[in-house]
């Protein structure tokens, strides 16, 4: 197993230290393993929490910051975090306003969102709202999922609602906010290769040099198909085809388009995708409004990509467009 | 060959046509493969273009933008760009207060500048100065380099010249800044897998699972030596221990301390990776004055990391924080 580790059994809080070294901005709490924007709670302000299993970094503590998440629970490789960490990142942000919780739909972080949720009822005042990401078209249920998987649609739902809550809004408007993107989102993704979950130090599954799966999760559960390996152009098609299937993604005020990167994939083959797609949506009359090509939703070393669309209104793109500061998205 | 592209022999063109789609804010020039700011040249600022062999993406188009590059110029996979596309460049930005060529440490590079400086001496009026970046510790010559190879630190003269260029300051003025940073800053890498050049269609060199090459150059170059792959905290210590004993970082305002990835390197390793770095750093009364974590200057899908330490003062340190709003680089 070729990584740069250290015990494969201490990959998490490792790699949480040198997120604390690096980021000085941000408060690490190791014990729990919770990354804060260093000056939560901020008072009156909506406090967003997120968090899942580790390996799909930068999400999601790389996405702590103004603008986007007070604080991300990170889990073992591929495994939901507690409820009690849910329960004290949601104490901690509290600045009076509310709490929510953005949780990608699987079955284990459901639960444990939930679970803390009805802890911090019990123990606290704090208003709790959740909102469950679901994009993913490439199949109804899955493993770890009933339902949808949450997957790309997860990184615009931190970064727009976290522009509603970092301009005031009350919780239940920031949670509007929240479900109209995950309403309005769509995502596919597709593997070249397999992730190595460090602690199995082997293959999550077998593809053949030569051969894909298309509508792979993000922990290499089985998508759709496994095909022969095809052209950039080719590949647009069997992603972007399925999500303009589900939803008329014309009109509006166009799309924001991102394309991702599942962890090792190089930014070449990534704008060299891009312009497949953008070259469909044109064909399709899908205005493209914004764009985000990058890693930002990853699963480990898998090489592969994914494709997100979010229809928009002129106030998600105003949201879309306000400053952010975390490690992984600024601007 | 597992690649999300179309034909090899198109990459570099497709790559640039989706830069071209994701980045209203960019100009692209197909036919001379020059990326530019849309709003260069700028009246009165320095002009400062880059370019090399393209498959080190987001270096160099990524790169381009207020507070950074006026222009990229992209050669073929690994392979300088013509003299041609370097004098265009160099015309299109100049705002009459002369043209910054920074260059990486390749023969070719390094020639081709030249001979685009020397066009432009004899076919106009624009003053153009240039900084050859030599940063990599690993070796002294190697495969395409007379010299050590700039590596890491040509990111960190892009952002910190760009800076000074947008501050307004003189042409001379810039070109120092540039070369402080240069003489100021080491790079060492290592690659856990070869990279694959597409129109090879198989890897640049051999590498057997669970051996690594310490030293290693951004096209595959042959490092220092072969070893077992070993710990994130051994691996550190193959990188930050040549760098150490090459130049003295201790004082000054600090270093800027850049931990990279290869292309192929998942964000979870390079932040495990940094922690080890970091506590080395601590150890050797290195201070860190400010960190950048992720994967910037790239040599394909290799899988792998280098670090670069930059020696600052507060001067440069100040101009490492000023805004910058590129693709791969904004705040």
């Amino acid at each position: 197993m070729n990584k740069l580790i250290n015990d494969p059994a201490n990959v998490v809080s490792d790699a949480l230290r040198g997120v604390a070294d690096a980021h000085p901005d941000l408060r690490v709490d190791h014990e729990q393993r919770i990354v804060y924007r260093a000056d939560s709670p901020v008072r009156g302000k909506v406090g967003l929490i997120s968090g899942g299993g580790s390996g799909h970094e930068p999400l999601h503590a790389g996405f702590v910051g103004p603008g986007m998440l007070d604080a991300a629970c990170a889990g073992e490789i591929f495994t939901s975090p507690v409820p009690d960490q849910m329960l004290a990142a949601t104490k901690a942000v509290d600045g009076g306003a509310g709490v929510l919780h953005i949780v990608k739909n699987y079955t284990g972080d459901v639960m444990n969102f939930e679970m803390a949720a009805e802890l911090a009822a019990a123990e606290t005042k704090v208003a709790v709202a959740s909102v469950v990401t679901d994009d993913d078209v490439a199949v109804q249920d899955s493993l770890y999922t009933a339902g949808r998987r949450g997957v790309g649609v997860t990184v615009l739902v931190e970064k727009i609602a976290g522009a509603a809550a970092e301009q005031g809004r009350s919780l239940a408007e920031v949670t509007d906010v929240a479900r109209a993107v995950n309403a309005n989102g769509r995502s596919m993704g597709m593997a070249l290769t397999s992730c190595t979950v460090p602690a199995a130090g082997k293959p999550t599954f077998e593809l053949p040099d030569g051969q894909m799966e298309i509508g792979i999760g993000i922990h290499g559960e089985p998508g759709r198909r496994r095909v022969p390996t095809a052209s950039a152009a080719e590949v647009a098609e069997m992603l972007v085809g399925p999500i303009l299937s589900d939803l008329d993604f014309t009109g509006g005020s166009g799309v924001i388009a991102f394309v991702n990167g599942m962890g090792a994939t190089p930014m070449i083959e990534l704008y060299v995708m891009y312009h497949e797609i953008a070259t469909i949506l044109a064909k399709a009359g899908v205005t493209v409004a914004r764009t985000l090509v990058g890693s930002y939703i990853t699963s480990l070393d898998m090489a592969g990509c994914s494709v997100t669309l979010v229809k928009a209104d002129d106030e998600i793109l105003g949201l879309w467009d306000a400053p952010v500061r975390t490690p992984a998205l600024r601007w």
